[in-house]
């Protein structure tokens, strides 16, 4: 759990969580527990697609994956304890009421769920190896594979923020939006890996090209800055976070 | 993730979570939401269990276990997706006030986790594999994986049925009994397999011998029916349970 975990990466779904409550609130130290919940509930995704019936890859973040290094016995046991760890950590976390707690544990199952969730996303993705897509169906996929814990992560910061069903739409536009671009971006980073396109994975820049993707990508950051324009300057970390993403793909 | 949780079973956890409940509501029907959600991650463990680098157990329940009938990529899905489902199903209840429903969502990822969970006994009983064990650690071992969730599934629906801390203790001492007698009857019907045996899984019979362990399961299911005497007449279900394990060591 430990090595996975610790192993680095952008840290891009605790970094929306802590934008969305400091919309609210200056400090943002009382949501990194839920912040680090769902950088754990992401890494256990990482862990169980990285077993050999899975995707089957042996490096991740730099390092050998998880089922590499301790056998997949005990990668499927560490995925499982993350996902298990990461409502834990939800559901009994002291800085917020518990009735809000409760609200904020069936948002992100159901993000890392069969409904439009993650799991969704894996099942449709595994289905389409191989097989040509209509950019739909690959929205689609993305939007269930990582839109889902993306938009998840941000809101759920703004909700336990404090935020109103009006900002609370505004802030889950952002979220999609920049959910779909970083997929653009991390496909267009990948577009090198041979493996992504021996297995025929559906991506952006296989369907529409490199220039065409990093177009949208760049269209869909600035869309997602418009949607929470109306925030002003609380929404300021919101606004670095899409910029961020602009600039990887420079 | 229906065909391995409608493939029937004893059901002992969701009964056991009624019964828990049924102490202060005769009718226990708002709790069964909770009762299917122990039940779900019940199956997701069951699941990934069996899996090659597991057990690799080829039937489950009488059927072929999942990853026969439906690949090793989705039956870790189908796991995940229980486990997550378990808790939406938990956290998204509307039978029980919401402050309630994060506390027992906490308890459940608990006996699930790796403090004392599911997921350490997993880990215990791998390690343990082809060792000569000590009967307190191959009581550890059974606690965490499974009389953990034993002891959550009827201490949930007793909290969620409204007891108060000194009840809910008798509550838990009860489960813990019961689920260490389970446990060993679960050993004793065992005892023919013989891939337990080649693998030299750590079990009561292997260590005490067979009469020994029939006492001893005996004489926890006692202990449990005298743990909630003083409930009287309305732990009926909690007896009824702990009297039917006994039959089936007869």
């Amino acid at each position: 759990m430990r090595y996975s975990v610790f192993a680095g990466g952008k840290r891009l779904r605790p970094a929306l969580c802590a934008a969305g409550y400091s919309v609210y609130h200056e400090d943002y130290t009382a949501v990194l527990p839920i912040a680090s919940a769902i950088e754990m509930a992401h890494t256990y995704s990482l862990i169980h697609d990285d077993l050999p019936s899975m995707d089957d890859d042996d490096f991740r973040r730099g390092i050998p994956s998880c089922h590499r290094e301790f056998g997949e016995a005990m990668a499927i046991l560490a995925g499982d304890a993350l996902l298990t760890l990461a409502f834990e950590t939800v559901a009994a976390c002291r800085n917020f009421p518990p009735d809000k707690l409760a609200r904020a544990a069936a948002e992100l199952a159901h993000a890392l769920g069969t409904q439009g969730g993650m799991i969704a996303g894996q099942v449709l993705d595994l289905q389409a190896e191989g097989r040509s897509l209509e950019p739909q169906t690959l929205e689609a996929i993305h939007g269930a594979k990582t839109g889902a814990l993306l938009t998840a992560s941000v809101s759920l910061g703004a909700y336990l923020g404090g935020a109103g069903q009006e900002e609370l739409e505004m802030i889950r536009a952002y979220g999609r939006k920049v959910g779909l671009a970083f997929q653009i971006v991390d496909d267009l980073l990948d577009e090198s890996d041979s493996k992504d396109r021996e297995r025929r994975k559906a991506t952006y820049p296989g369907l529409f090209g490199v220039e065409r993707s990093r177009r949208l990508a760049r269209e869909l950051s600035e869309q997602a800055r418009d949607a929470v324009q109306p925030l002003g300057k609380q929404g300021r970390l919101l606004m670095e976070i899409s910029a961020f993403l602009e600039t990887r793909v420079r």
